[in-house]
């Protein structure tokens, strides 16, 4: 009994997800369904990256993620079936895997990468609009039959990273990171992550987002005033703007793709 | 193992849709449910019918599919029961299954309608206000258990169909349709499709909405410029008025039963 | 085969709600899990209530309803695990329960509650924001897995209950209660239940909201005037202010948590 999550950028108001829920039931019908989610804001490969980088490690081991952010549909972009962390992610090959990559990549352990070609792990008639539809959603239920990875198509190393979604230095104690997603609180999800950056938790540090200078680091989201802009570690790992009870989002008018700048300072 | 998709207007902010889960489930513990949407524009039989046309056939066969788009809830509209096409529908008999009827009545072949009258395949108590939890769901979670559908009611042939859905011509060369729905990127779909208008893929067409005049038939949504408005065929098979990463329907201030006009040159 | 069900204010754009079906396969990889709605306005403990105490009555016996609206993650609120109606309830001991204590307390049943404190039935590391992960989750998995209740933790007597939920008299004929829920439609579901106020259905009555007064008692949602605004019995069993084809509060102006007056006159 495989689980198959499914992140996109569908929608809930369509009938895109269900379809490709209908194509999977159709072959596996067995397999248990998990929606990530279909709200990834339309083509925003940055916030794909983040949410699936996000939510894999917390399902059982072999699961099956499909990931369709899809904005070269009916292109030349490849679909691809990657093995990494003991999971299975199938996705285009636009980046929107970046950060599985980083987080499975290790001195001996590498994410192993397959280009999906063999026609009979898809659709028959294969659509220039829907790949969700006609690659995705088929690739994933047959892998869940059974059907062996090697048996999708030969491994590729030149498979595409992102840029952008890692901090760069602009002076000895700051870096230039960006917003990766604005959650359904408000929060600001910034790009600096506690596998960095630990050294937030233990130096005093200040954040700058447009006009905005933030300098308290809470444990808690009710430790701070009631509408107080504050700095958290949040469950993802990653320093996130917030304000408690209140939309950091709203207050400061930023969303996501805009800078945020950190500086570290030395006592 | 039976397969329940759900389609209603109920939106995903009340416990209704779930409601009618915990119903099926406590009759047909094994059943697989699907949401398909709960986001149908309240009481827009347009859209419902639309969007169940689309979604019915990638299901496995011998789905029951649950429409719940039901302005006369508590009048005497009647529940009905359709076998068409290898799949089964329940829904209020208003309409909404209008694009099935269409897709399965051929020479031979005919759907099935019953009106569900018997009290032992719904709740005990029948509100006036929720007939997705009293009658439908118990009605798809009994059909899932086995029940034969002969012991829902009997046959009728005077079901409804909605006036609406297709096209009609308004000269040698054109034909006024509407726009059925706008998906979540902003495309607007329209009710020509390529069953009834395939001339549209070898000739120059118009398509006229509003003050628009569109001629550009697009393969993929990325060949285009970007923000440019063109049309395409869609994957589900209807002509749409789409623009590269943007809305259509923003930049053309148009939605869901608009008109829209179609002229196919002879040259 | 366990039912879970969950119901949070996470909305539908994030992973977080995914992480938590994630973390519960990853223990119970049986269960089915079905959402109830993620949309409860955030940290509104009044919606949440309303909500779980709407649904759950329709679900199987056994189900494990998790509830995690939770403005108090990180302090020191604690999580609980309730017994009653022959369902489980798992959620923070912060009021979310209360329709739940009411519905389900009689002279000889009453809810019981217990405080979960056992570290086995959580995740090894317990994040300070993100309970419905570390905590609320894997101990519904571990209950549907067959881990008996007294393994939690301790029963508890000094549970919280929310006030507000009922309303009070403030005239021998009038009482003052609350708007508990705007619904998708815009009907505006008030805190007056059949159960405390079964005169409603025979005698005149009066709705004071703002400065609207209605009088019409409906029996279904199209017998008044498309745009009227009416009064009617929800399926909830709860009066509702109402408006055929129509949001009533876009037209009251009204939301969640407006004062509502009922009088019931004599004759």
């Amino acid at each position: 009994m495989a689980v198959i999550t499914l992140t996109t950028d569908f929608g809930s108001t369509d009938h895109f997800a269900a379809v490709m829920k209908g194509v999977i039931l159709s072959i596996a019908a067995r397999a248990t369904i998990v929606d990530i989610t279909h709200e990834i804001a339309p083509q925003d490969l940055n916030e794909g990256a983040f949410i699936i980088g996000q939510a894999w490690r917390y399902f059982p081991k072999k699961t099956i993620h499909v990931i369709v952010v899809d904005p070269g549909v009916g292109s030349a972009r490849r679909p691809v079936l990657c093995e990494a962390g003991g999971h299975y992610f199938i996705a285009p090959d636009n980046g929107v895997l970046s950060m599985i990559y980083d987080a499975t990549s290790a001195p001996r352990t590498r994410p192993k990468v397959r280009v999906i070609t063999n026609p009979r792990v898809m659709l028959k008639n294969i659509s220039r609009t829907f790949h969700g539809r006609d690659v995705f959603a088929p690739a994933a239920a047959h892998l869940a039959r059974g059907v062996a990875p090697a048996k999708f198509g030969k491994p590729v190393a030149d498979f595409i990273r992102l840029a952008g979604l890692k901090p760069r230095q602009i002076s000895p104690n700051a870096w230039s990171g960006a917003i990766l997603k604005v959650d359904h609180f408000g929060n600001l999800i910034t790009s600096f992550s506690m596998g960095d950056f630990a050294a937030v938790k233990t130096r005093p540090i200040e954040l700058r987002i447009g006009a905005e200078r933030v300098r308290r680091l809470a444990l808690t989201y009710t430790e701070a005033e009631i509408g107080e802009v504050f700095a958290i570690v949040g469950s993802a790992g990653y320093l996130e703007i917030a304000a408690n009870q209140a939309s950091a989002a709203k207050i400061l008018g930023c969303g996501a793709g805009a800078e945020v700048q950190l500086e570290i300072f030395s006592d």
